[in-house]
């Protein structure tokens, strides 16, 4: 089942988007560049986050800022894949259910948008350890999208 | 994707569920029988609301106080099929992103467990009007289980 | 310590919410009259729901849709109340934390916003058993209001 | 009003919970240290995080994941503050409303504890900008407690 039917294509590219997100947050990748995005698609978009020393909690499990902060990216690309560059999403809302700890891995969030309307987006992230199946995070986004100038 | 993976069947039958709520919780047909339980399965329920006149708003369509019964009770059957009667789970948490309106109809829940741990079981249910796809509401749900005694 | 500073009085007076709700949402009253709204005032309203069989659930407690509807009557209250009658605002996110199970017992619902915009306004309530401390319920909500005509 | 009458004194001073977070989570000073514990309390802890760099967004905003980030750590040291250092709490949700951007500024996060039960405690955090009073987020968050040993 998916949240939307009649999905369009995306408006923008994979290379487009993720030369985006290089121009406009280059802070992201303060520290040492692990977040990647490796596709968007009609109301979806998949980010990877490498293994990095700076995202580890004790016990070597990932840190929740982290997980946090790949879907709140993971859920922007979504956005902005499909509505273009001419305004910029704001995060209104996240909501974060941390369901199992991932070991020292790297992680990806399957970001899928329910709702893409004039003003306002809601999309879902599942987070799970690279090659694994089993959910170590699902997370829920509220975006505004301002009036179109 | 599922949310877990090797799921073993439910240990209660849909039957099984139907009676333990209608001894448990007759009150939720108070006003009139509108909530039916149409399927349990591993990790997951399906219930469904019939229109009624009571869970309606201005302008015909279903009150938020009415879908998010419906979510919880979706939920409960799930976690109730799978861990058995055993002990009675408690709600602890429960989110909700209203999507789109729904006109003047019944409406499925589609409940799903993303983690049935020992302690703690956490779900979502995807709430869609009867017969059509478009998500009316998704919703997330954590729900503390007891010890077993 | 409050969300908002430089609060404004209410545009709306006590009287007149309790008859824009009676007139525009009678099917709160379905089954008996039980909730009732006792204050408005600068981003702010308090709500009080009887005690009533159908808010009941076994063991004597209020159900969680009882407690959810409370929450999100008093949220719409208190926006309605700080921008008047000019605007629906529709519910676009709720969540809740249940905290403490209450006996069978009337609720009071204290709603305060800790954000009126434009487009989206977003308050918490605190819930309490009628003349207890401890919370029962924390809810926070978040409503879209649509342009002005 | 608060969450939790009969408060007892928390069960850690300031330093020491200072020195267990040192201790237990050096990576959360990664890249400079910039999150700073200023009080602790009955069911209550206050966290500062100073203007970085690297806690920036486009327009000189402070970034989502560091605000998150300031009221997980808030939340914890509260929790930790008031059980004693016997078992290590689990974050299992967490949501957050952004309702103003803050400038490039420092933020501070006041958490307060709305339930600290055996098993669960629940709270919520205000951050506001430093020497500001409108808030620019509002959190809550459930963390387990495993059973003590």
């Amino acid at each position: 089942m998916t949240g939307m039917t009649d999905l369009a294509p995306s408006v923008m590219t994979l290379a487009e988007v993720v030369a985006f997100l290089e121009r406009e947050f280059p802070q992201i990748h303060h520290g040492g560049r692990s977040y990647h995005l490796e596709a968007v698609g009609p109301a979806s978009a998949r980010m990877r986050m490498d293994h990095h020393e700076r995202h580890l909690r004790p016990g070597g499990t990932v840190s929740g800022p982290a997980m946090m902060a790949l879907a709140d990216l993971a859920l922007y690309a979504a956005i902005l894949a499909n509505i273009g560059p001419v305004a910029l999403a704001v995060t209104t809302n996240l909501s974060f259910n941390f369901l199992r700890r991932p070991g020292a891995t790297g992680l990806v969030g399957e970001a899928r948008l329910l709702k893409l309307g004039r003003r306002l987006a809601v999309g879902e992230v599942l987070i799970t350890a690279a090659g694994a199946e089993d959910l170590v995070c699902h997370a829920t986004g509220t975006y505004s999208i301002p009036p179109r100038r």
